[in-house]
Formats: C-alpha cells, structure tokens, sequence
C-alpha cells in the first residue's frame, strides 16, 4: 500500500515506540510517587518536556502534556474566550472550530475571519474583527486541509499591536515536525500532536508562553503544575518526544524534498481532470486538489482496492458532506464533491509519487467514463 | 523488587501490550477515514467498547472512552452539576473532590457527606444532604486509600427514591476488574481507568446510562458519539481491552486469594507498632496501615532501599502533608504522619507477603529506634 494520508494519522515510528517500552517496561511507577522509581520517571518526563519543547520554543515557554491536539485546542479556547468577543479563522480545524460555536451560550461573542482561495486567512479582513473587547484570537498554523501556512509571528504582532491584552492561540498541529517553528513572544498559546509525527493517538501538547494565564480543564491531582491533572500518559509522551527527536533532525531536507515530490505529483495529474486547490508556498506535505464533479469518497475507495491510500479533506470532520474549510476558501459544490488530500510522510518515495499519480489519474478516468 | 503499591499504579501487562501492537502496527490508519483501513480499526475499537463495557454492564449502557479516570470524573461532574446543589463524599478522589471545589464558581453548591472510619461513606448523613435542589451526587466505589466499598447500587436506589432527577455518578477507577461490579438502572454513570489493570496510562472510560443526557467536555470532530472529540486512542484502547479481558478472568479467584494474603499481611504486621485503617469487607487489594507517630514517607524510602514498594496514601495528592481522606475519617496527626497503603495485584505471591512483613516490621522497628 502506498499511504497518501499522512495529514490524517501517520504510521507508527517502530523505533520510537520500541525505544519508550523499554524504559516504560522497567519505570511504569506513577511519576507521583514519591519513591526513587518515581522520581525516576518523573525526571525522564521532565526532559521529554523539555526536549518536545525546545525544537520550537526557547525558555519563555512552558509545555503541558494533553490527550492531544484537540484536548490542548479545547484548554486554549476554554481557558482565555471568557468574556467579550474572540476570533478565529473559517480555516480552523473542528477541534477549534466547535469550541467556537460553544462560546455564544457561554457569553463570548465568536468570530471568523474568511479565508483566501488557498486556505490561509485574510488578514486584513481578520484584524478588521479585533477591537477592544476581543480577549482571544485563534489562527491555524498549517491549513490541515490545504497544506496553507498562515505567518502566525507576524499576524500575532499585528494583532497584540492593536490589543495587547489579547490571547493569541495557534493550532500547530499539522506544523509541528513538517515545517520550521520557532515561537515568538506575541503567541500565547500553541497546540501539537504526536499521532501526526508518527507517535501515538492520545498524546499531545498545549505550549503556553510563561507570560500566559492558562486555567485548566481538567481537575484533579495537580500534574502538569496544577494545569492538566490525571495520570501523566508516560509511554505515550515518551513515543512523542523520540518521533519528534527522529522527525526534526532532519525538518529541512524532508522539506525540500517533499516539496519537490508535492510538485511532481501536480505535474503528473491530468489537466484539467483536476484542479489545484493547494498554494505553492505552502506545506511540503499536503497537496490538494479536486477531480472535479467527481465524488472523492468513490475515487478514495477505487484507489483503496489500486493499493493507494488517499484523503478527501479532513478525516475529523467526515461525517460531514463537504469540507467546511475548502468551502470557506471560495469552491462551488463540483470542486467540493471531488476534493483529495494528498499527504505524505518523510517516508515517501519518488516512486511512489508516480505511482499514485498514474493510479489517481486512471481512477478518475475509468470513474468519468462510467458518469458521462 | 517487591511492588506493593498497585493501587497507584499496575505493572504493564506486556502480553496485552503486545497483541495490541501486533493490531495498530498494521491499522495505523485514523478510525475517522473512510476507506476499508479506516473500517477496520473503527469496527476493532467497536468491539473493545463492547468488551470492555459488558463485563460490568447490560445492555441499557454506552461506554465513551476518555484518556483516563480523572477525564471521565471531570466530565461526569461538569456535565451534570449545572445548577442548585451537589453531593460527593470526603472520600472522593481528587479526581472529583477537586472538580467540586470548583463548583462554587459555576453556581452550584458543593456538599460533602462524611465518612466512617474505615473511609466508606456515612450514608445517613450522605442522604440528610439530599434535597429536591440536588442536581448530581456522586459517590466512589471503592475508596482508593482504604479499600472501603460503598455499595453504590444501594445507595443510588435510595438516593433516586428521594429525587429521581438526581444524576449518579461513582468513581470505579480501583474497581474494575478488582471486585465484581455489576452497574445497575440507579447508575447513571461511572468512570473507570486503564492503567490500574496493567494497561497504559493515558486511557479510561466513562460508563454512562442510555437514558442519562450526558454533555461533551471537550468538543471537536464528533467522535464517541460526539460526547468526546479528538482521534480515538487506539492503541491505548486495544491495551485497555486485552488487559481487561485478562484480568476479569479470574476476578473471584483473585479476590478470594488476595483477601487472604491482606489478612496473612495484617497479621504478621506486629502490633501495637501498627494501626489499622482498612476494613475486613473491603476491597481484597488495599491494606491501609499506619505506623503510628512515624513518618510514613522516610519508611517508603526505608523500605524501597530494601525492595519493598509501598505506598503512602493516594499518590495523586502527593503533594499535600496528610491525605485528606485518611483525615476525614477521623484520626488524629499521629496515625496520618504514619500512613502506609499496601496494595497488591493477582500476580503478588504469599512469599512477596511474608518477606514484605518482614521488611515493615524492621523498618518501623529501626525507625523508631532511631528517634526514640
């Protein structure tokens, strides 16, 4: 099988798995016991902490461990949208997006701001929605269905220019360990996952600038500094922090490679079978494209049964009939039906590449015959 | 090393470990994804949940998995606790006890019930409490210091028949797959862990009644039925499940075994040395002591230098000089500096009992020698 849906889950680093059972087999102690085996595991979490921390942080940021991307978008939004208006993108994934639409019978006034044909945000259009009385702004890294990069340093300046009380949150989850972060002073809070990079499901991370008031979501024993209480998940922090350690040793040859790799794949599919939706510029892993007044759903199964794995937009939101975010960027129903998410890995071949494009063209080929 | 200290956390149980691996090294995929990969994995967790759920429940009960005890405590308290009253025990977890402590803010006042002294809750005064306000009343099923049981179906009855409005949550975290458990239509819900049974930290389980309106605490892509957001844990789940089906295996076999070895502990503890604080019809896996006017800490680090792992109270609220619920059940400051929890699993041996006796009663003896 060739896996083109890396954005959605990637497969498990052997490695990194087999490397935190070895250490978990002997310290499985609760890292609360006050015991030597638990001081043991608790300082081996400390360092995973930091080393999770420091691949896009310096030392004006801290890091809690969460369940996962989802958990850590939800303590953002929940912990600093508590009064007056917040803002976010019409690009944000669900994890962001549906805590949005709680806020309004919680007394916060929600705002999104519209995107660009490619999945980023307007900015202009998105700082025009920030007055006095906004208390957090939310605005996705990486477009987890378009591969867009939205410059978070630069917009958070803007943004803490016109009100610097603001919060400012960035889900970086399609970013962490794909393309180079380094957060700047303006940015609260930001959000990562370790399922994405190759670690387990059920582990993630809230980064918090030391400045930031973060409250907690979940109460209980106080772990995490009184911020995340519940049992630390120590071996799946410990997966995360070694699949971050493999994945960005090697962050910008990956880079440049996949980029390349993204562009063939463009340059092979049939024009105009299928259409662009994806931006140059953006991530090296996501290209997406629409075989348009096609269904999607049909050509991912088509391509299942032709051993290529592929995405229709993001498998969060996939009970839903088109992507809410590929219809904020301005697409009619046609394009919507037909969207594929194409999303690699460092592990992605060339080869590979040209196999999926001559499978993906001969799918949409044979499927259009069988309609018209 | 002699691990007496399950009741904080379980060894791995590697056999359930590894069949789990053997499933996700091959279904990565994300359950969301819509081709057959993605099937597969969603159908696998299908019938975790059934597994996982039919050993303590019928059919008139849904299982959403959590990563882990504490979130399932905090959701089953702020889903329901919305306005008048509510009433825990002192003898909560902190898991609860601290969700309640937060109630006050929200609007809802938060009442305690006291305990008896061997930490189960007095019931008379816990229904006194009960009025047509009480919104939600939660109660542990067993005391995770002591080992008292609550017999939570009683209670629940008694409780309905006083407000059938009322939601009934209990915290079973050190009761599955410790002491049959068998949820009845009283139950509305009932939070359960993984990593107390031998499988990862990080994953849990909220039990809910089909006919309790339960809310999400943490919103997202709609999974578990939209009551709990953010890609399935699958590892963990797999874990979860495989550990569960070994242990309730032998449950009475266990049970019947482990109360002994508590008693034989019990007995070759030397009195007046030490006090006891766990009852005779409690949980067969938790033997609370104390070392009357010693320092239970320094006789933790003793005994750990001597292959002896003990506990000192709940290592969750480590961070606090006494256990509070070790307090609340009346004993003074010399038997709370002294507590010891020893608790076991179904592979502790009667030779691990014999020379862990043998091991407190030295430590206490020399202990004391040194001070007095």
């Amino acid at each position: 099988m060739i896996y083109l849906d890396n954005a959605a889950t990637a497969p498990l680093n052997e490695k990194a798995f087999l490397r935190a059972k070895d250490f978990i087999t002997e310290y499985f102690y609760n890292p609360s016991a006050r015991y030597r085996g638990g001081d043991e595991i608790a300082r081996k979490l400390k360092s995973a902490r930091k080393a999770v921390l420091s691949n896009i942080a310096n030392d004006g940021f801290d890091l809690i461990f969460t369940s996962g991307g989802t958990e850590a978008d939800n303590q953002a939004v929940f912990s600093s949208a508590r009064r007056g208006n917040a803002v976010a993108t019409a690009g944000e994934h669900s994890a962001v997006y549906e805590c949005f639409t709680q806020l309004k019978s919680r007394g916060v006034e929600p705002r999104f701001a519209p995107l660009n044909r490619d999945g980023s945000v307007n900015e202009s259009e998105l700082l025009r929605l920030i007055d006095e009385k906004t208390t957090f702004v939310s605005v996705v890294h990486v477009n987890n269905e378009t591969g867009a990069v939205n410059d978070i340093c630069a917009i958070a300046k803007k943004i803490k220019s016109i009100n610097p009380r603001i919060v400012f949150h960035s889900d970086g989850v399609q970013a962490y360990g794909k393309i180079p972060v380094r957060l700047t002073q303006d940015i609260d809070l930001y959000s990562i996952s370790a399922h994405k990079i190759g670690a387990l499901k059920g582990t993630g991370a809230l980064v918090k600038n030391k400045t930031c008031n973060l409250q907690p979501l979940i109460f209980g024993g106080g772990q995490e500094g009184n911020l995340r209480s519940g049992t630390e998940n120590t071996f799946g922090i410990l997966c995360f922090c070694y699949a971050a350690e493999d994945i960005l040793q090697n962050l910008r040859e990956n880079g440049a490679r996949l980029t390349q790799y993204r562009e063939m794949l463009w340059e092979l599919l049939e024009k105009p079978l299928f259409e662009r939706i994806s931006p140059d510029d953006g991530s090296p892993y996501i290209l997406s494209v629409s075989a348009i007044g096609l269904k999607g759903e049909v050509l991912q199964r088509i391509l299942w049964d032709n051993g290529v794995v592929v995405g229709t937009g993001s498998a969060c939101s996939s009970k839903k009939p088109h992507s809410r975010v590929i219809e904020a960027c301005g697409y009619g129903a046609k394009t919507l039906d037909g969207v594929l998410r194409l999303s690699f890995s460092p592990f992605t071949t060339q080869e590979e590449i040209k196999r999926s494009a001559f499978e993906i063209n001969r799918a949409a080929k044979e499927l259009k015959e069988r309609l018209f």
